[in-house]
């Protein structure tokens, strides 16, 4: 590939789920050879850190943060039209994040810009063997607060389900966050990255239905009893996929980030049989 | 990885959509520590053939079609649990095909298997720049035939549009498809391989809303005018994307295989500032 360039460009270029060798060899042959680095470290995270990238890579890295990619982005963009740049991204670079902002400055500044695809949670979430082409609208699920209860989500997964389909809930990530008093004394002091749990995601959208119990059980949108998927770390060696009731799913424990979580919708026999392996309890699928 | 693999399995490792070059660094190393590499090819194809491939890897590779896949299972997964075998999928091994068939198989067997992901169309075509998140049910378009045109993705696209979703259409390949009479004759002769292009697609949705062209516009599910996204070899340096009305798109000729389109829903901004990239009629995006 790289033989065929004739111009210098701007790489984005994703790292799929697991750890440094996920990178596909067309990614690990331009970040070898380009003049810059960058790794998106702001909307999810590998299994490894910043330090095994580098190893592997034979280079050193820059970290980019959501400030240096939405405010500072000529600073990534530097001298790309006379010098090959390396942005990477976990996942896909236009998978559950899309950087659609960077290529479009890129493009105002007439920088080409080239996309090296990998796995992404929106794809590889097919391991627990529900079908891609059966789910509907993807959702995402953010930390409630005693004040702040957004769920909005729970009308798309009604519609999914009325539809049979299931639903993606990628769940909340908390990086470089300031506490209120922080923010507003100006203090660059953060808080520990926080990632949403399958058990806090499932507590969530429990609770919405709990509240509702004087409503027909026919009008939700999905109950205690809903089969649901728990996946965490999805496509490393630590990988653990869970079926369980979304009650049964409040209590389970599925380790270190990353989590995902499905609400299944109509389930096809094929569906059941993967699903199988995954479960501690046959009867909810029988 | 393989450092940690205490037991002999079956990998279902994807290849990405492009050349030899997309295969993860996880995978070719696989690869070419397995005893057998299988490579599954009738349901996508690269923009290589298995000689490149071979090449690449540095050593053979045995091609699987369905009948070999869906019949006799049995000689690829002779030796699992106690050798490395390979099998390799274009795009990823659970995106647009599953492979649960062969996995559950495996299962029966007490063969262990892994999975290592790579891109699949279902989230690459985010290169356009419309939000993954943004689409509803994917569906597939098959090639219609004088007495068999089936339309039933015609409801999904109808339901994805009234969400404001954008909707995938996958489209058909045939590979390996024999005539009825060297069928009934027991003639192993095969018809050459066909892909359905994006003006081929935009024909056969168009031509189904005008047989409806005495219904009320507002009940059609797209129209002539809607916006569309052809994509043809996403991932490869030969990829082309084109944004046109459903109507346009019926003259346009994006090449080689394999090709995918999109019928869009509602448009965010930001979306309509990376579609402009990729069409020759600003008019349709004002």
């Amino acid at each position: 590939m790289l033989s065929q360039t004739r111009y210098r460009m701007l790489y984005l270029i994703g790292l799929g789920l697991g750890d440094a060798e996920d990178v596909t060899c067309k990614g690990l042959k331009i970040i070898k050879n380009a003049k810059r680095v960058y790794l998106e470290a702001y909307t999810s995270i590998l299994t490894v850190g910043k330090e095994a990238l580098e190893e592997f890579y034979g280079r050193s890295v820059i970290l980019a943060d959501r400030d240096m990619v939405e405010q500072h982005s000529d600073v990534i963009l530097e001298d790309a039209e006379k010098e090959d740049i390396a942005f990477l991204v976990v996942g896909d670079p236009f998978g559950a994040t899309t950087h659609s902002d960077l290529v479009l400055r890129a493009a105002e500044r007439n920088i080409k810009y080239r996309v090296v695809h990998n796995a992404s949670i929106m794809n590889a979430v097919g391991c627990c063997g529900l079908q891609l082409y059966n789910f509907g609208e993807t959702v995402s699920i953010v930390f409630w607060t005693e004040t702040w209860r957004p769920n909005s989500f729970y009308d798309k997964i009604s519609q999914n389900r009325k539809h049979k389909l299931h639903t993606l809930c990628l769940l909340d990530i908390k990086v470089k966050e300031q506490t209120i008093e922080n923010m507003m004394r100006g203090r660059p002091i953060y808080e520990p990255p926080r990632f949403m749990t399958v058990s806090q995601a499932a507590s969530q959208l429990l609770e919405i239905v709990e509240d509702q119990k004087d409503s027909d059980k026919e009008s939700l949108a999905y109950t205690a009893e809903t089969i649901c998927v728990g996946l965490a770390r999805v496509g490393t060696d630590s990988q653990v996929i869970k079926v369980a009731t979304l009650k049964q799913m409040t209590s389970l424990d599925l380790g270190r980030p990353l989590h995902s979580f499905i609400i299944t919708g109509h389930l096809h026999p094929l569906e059941v049989d993967m699903l199988r392996q995954f479960t501690d309890d046959q009867s909810i699928l029988a």
